[in-house]
């Protein structure tokens, strides 16, 4: 299966075929994460609805919490005006961050 | 005057010199929008608590409102867990899409 044509032909991606995929916790409204997907990634997230990212260092499909356990259903998914990022709303268990934290923003305040 | 070295160290930039920013309404935690930012929009943004970006397409700094009226005042800004991402926590003016839309994921529903 692949991604539905009238999605793809809206998605404006980068040199290397990617979306930016910002990601918020539906019950809390916390920004958990940002990461990236190629047209597979978001087909899989669309029809699954477990999120699945692709790795920019691993250059290879992700689903998220896999391995850790810490998996996202998700809600809710958008596309922005300039079809070059990609809102997800998501039910996460336990934390989003490979820290352990609950967000990839917890543990780094640059101005408060 | 350059950003504190401190923070410039931390930061994990594009090939471009450009770390992505996810912009939080402060009342709502609505996502509004993403943009990107160099060292020097992130330097003004936080000295100024303007919002201040980089346009990748007309390649300059661009204060968020500066023409619409439209401003973010800057409350808090982090930065996540691997320096490429950080996350702005703002008080929005009218619109922060420049459709006019409240935030640049209104209008666009691809899953809910």
């Amino acid at each position: 299966m692949s991604l539905d044509p009238k999605i793809a032909a809206r998605l404006k991606r980068t040199a290397d075929g990617l979306v930016c995929a910002v990601v918020q916790e539906r019950s809390t409204r916390d920004v958990l994460m940002v990461a990236w997907m190629n047209d597979e990634a978001l087909e899989l997230t669309l029809t699954t609805r477990k999120a699945t990212y692709f790795s920019r260092s691993r250059r290879q499909l992700w689903v998220k919490g896999e391995t850790s356990g810490h998996t996202q259903h998700v809600h809710e998914v958008r596309l922005d005006c300039d079809g070059d990022t990609l809102l997800l709303v998501v039910d996460q268990v336990d934390g989003a961050c490979h820290t352990g934290d609950h967000t990839c923003f917890d543990a780094d305040l640059l101005l408060g």
